[in-house]
């Protein structure tokens, strides 16, 4: 078993695959639950994920209240985290993120499907949420509990939503897991767009898409995550 | 306060990061209206904005003369700059530039909108100015205070303007958020046309458009700085 | 003639190659032939292809039993290469990757054929492999010796197929020249992408296409090579 | 007045900056007129251009015979700078390269027109050169003069030409404004395509063609070298 500090060591190169993979620019956020406490979670303050040190991972309750912020300022939308947590008992990790491939497909409507293999953790569709609809003309940001849960009932049981004219949210049984998602959610964006371009696509099946989801083995995911930590300059870590 | 030093440090910085955040190659400039006198504004030698070191930047008239150019070469096109400074009393800094993202907006009409939070900043519309409706057949280049001011009208009361075959013109009441809003408007510019080629976009309503632009914070501005700084191997100072 | 270390390291050094020139994220893989044995054939344990080193490289009957695992575990594809060795005695290189441009083509359908004359060894047209319609829903994953011989099948006698929902695999006659296939596959998927978009493509023709491939020649290969070599930190060796 | 010495240096640079800067792949090649023998011309041998070294420069007639080989083996294409040469006694030094965004004009017959006044050098309206037209069936390699003065002549007394499922050839009156040229019609292309598919494209006129091209400055391309320079990890020498 991963020690605590192990767990923030995670977290710490989490931040900074998502930054050199790309999915996140100089916003964005990940975090963990505890691993002693399932009513706290752990993430940076506010701070650019490439930039984030053991130092900066802060402590939350789930209504995001800092149980210890020594002074350090937190994200403005770490309700997003907390309301997650709260409703899916089985994530242990979230992240926030603006890559670029999801924003046109939240602006359209146009549904995201996994179009390959590497994809099919995204799940069979991808809803999208709009914080308009409920809460009328806002900063787009999500500031509150109540404006997070609403996105999580999105969500609903799966790994991902997105949101519109802002970006996506992705949950997991774990953070390299999640990390994973996050990563192939923009590819699968990407070639998505492409392909609609040149014809009619033919997606992985239910059938397909559970069965990947299924067989995505914990060697297969670090098999990336050891790549990342070099391409990212982090020491890895065997799980 | 920031001294003069500082700023003028924070200058070079920001030609910096706008050349490895890919806002500018080899052309295009910034700019920041002289801290002690508002009839003057403050702009690099004719040199590619990642070569720009502090030695460089020279003092201006709002006319373009220089104030004591010791030798060195101006740009041509300063007359941007004096222009939006003498037109708006409210702008502190001025980015000229021709990231891709932008030339196909000016060449075909297309309005560019703002599709995600980030990018609220570039104002609701962007308008378009096209040199030859006015001047005829040019070089294009903004040589002279009669097109400085020409396209500053156009400019009107926004942040931005996009000049047809040319780039665009982003103003801003600091120099870090001016940066923010010309790295956020070229984002926007490949983001709307994906998803305009894939459907309807629903972008950014006015209401939405101005809170954005309101809660976009100097903490949040600075969030990317730092990031921006050390990807350009810059130093940061806290703001 | 190349002494089995230097094979072994030109095959470490084709994993960094196709890693470093964005035909293989963290997953993908590359094989040779064994040099004394046709019966065999060499391919890294599972690792990501930028991280594979000497000691990684495992020995494999054409069944896909390892010869002597020391422990080492390997990538559960491995059949594709396989299978390939096994119909076609003139392939002495295998390469399965995933490289974003082919996924577009293998979920479409849409042919793939040489856009340039440095994209001909690809051949005159790319078939595609649907794993679905012999094996039903599956994970996609090419894991027995069955579904690698109906991928072989596919490829005929051609040097690249590609997979639906899942990537492509490429063969040819020697390591260096297969690298270089599948570098001009993914330009090749790219390029024809974006001149389809634009109108009607003239192909390189079925006299052209077989001009280029007999007349790329070892010192033409070995041009790129040299020059990939060094971008991927890797020594170069003359052939 | 530039030594021999500094201008093959100058040659060399050349070839890193066409690499560094996306234009040269491994492929592509780039010359000067010898400054003491219009009969003359001076290319690499056949290597990458980013790996090319003084060493590797050659001396050529216009014909393509090497004056002193010492064991060089030179370029297949040669013949392209040559027959330029023999054809344009104002052209100072050619460019052949692929780069990617040339590629798909060639092949669907779309002329390429400039689109931003940084890429107004390229010409009015690009030339396509089909080698098939002449040649018939080949490997569409220019292997010999009577394929290079076929090329020459499509060239006309314009700076470029695209060559149909294969490339570019530039000219111009001296090396550094070659280079810019061979830069600015790659962005072009790319910015092309997209606004084209974005609707109507309001390219520069005629006038406003003739006079960028006019007044492009030694200064200006300058100031792009300098830059190109420490990007490609290469000294500048002022001009």
């Amino acid at each position: 078993m991963a020690t605590l500090a192990q767990l923030i060591d995670d977290l710490v190169t989490a931040n900074r695959i998502l930054a050199t993979q790309g999915i996140v620019d100089s916003f964005g956020h990940v975090s963990i639950r505890h691993p002693d406490n399932p009513k706290r979670y752990l993430l940076s303050r506010s701070r650019a994920p490439e930039r984030v040190e053991t130092g900066d991972i802060m402590e939350f309750t789930l209504e995001g209240d800092p149980v210890d912020a020594k002074g350090r300022k937190p994200y403005l939308e770490r309700f997003i985290h907390g309301a997650a947590y709260e409703m899916r008992p089985d994530v242990m990790s979230v992240i926030h993120n603006h890559s670029p491939g999801v924003i046109p497909y939240g602006v359209t409507g146009r549904k995201m499907r996994p179009i390959m293999h590497m994809c099919a953790t995204i799940g069979y569709e991808v809803p999208i949420w709009d914080q308009r609809t409920r809460f009328g003309d806002t900063d787009l940001l999500v500031t509150s509990m109540a404006m997070g849960r609403d996105l999580a009932k999105k969500l609903g049981k799966g790994r991902t939503a997105l949101m519109r004219g802002h970006g996506a949210v992705v949950v997991g049984h774990e953070l390299r897991a999640t990390v994973y998602t996050a990563v192939y959610l923009e590819l699968n964006a990407k070639l998505q767009m492409q392909a609609e371009a040149m014809g009619r696509v033919k997606f992985l099946s239910k059938g397909e898409t559970a069965k990947v989801a299924e067989t995505t083995s914990p060697a297969n995911i670090n098999r990336a995550w050891e790549n990342w930590c070099r391409k990212a300059d982090r020491p890895y870590r065997e799980q």
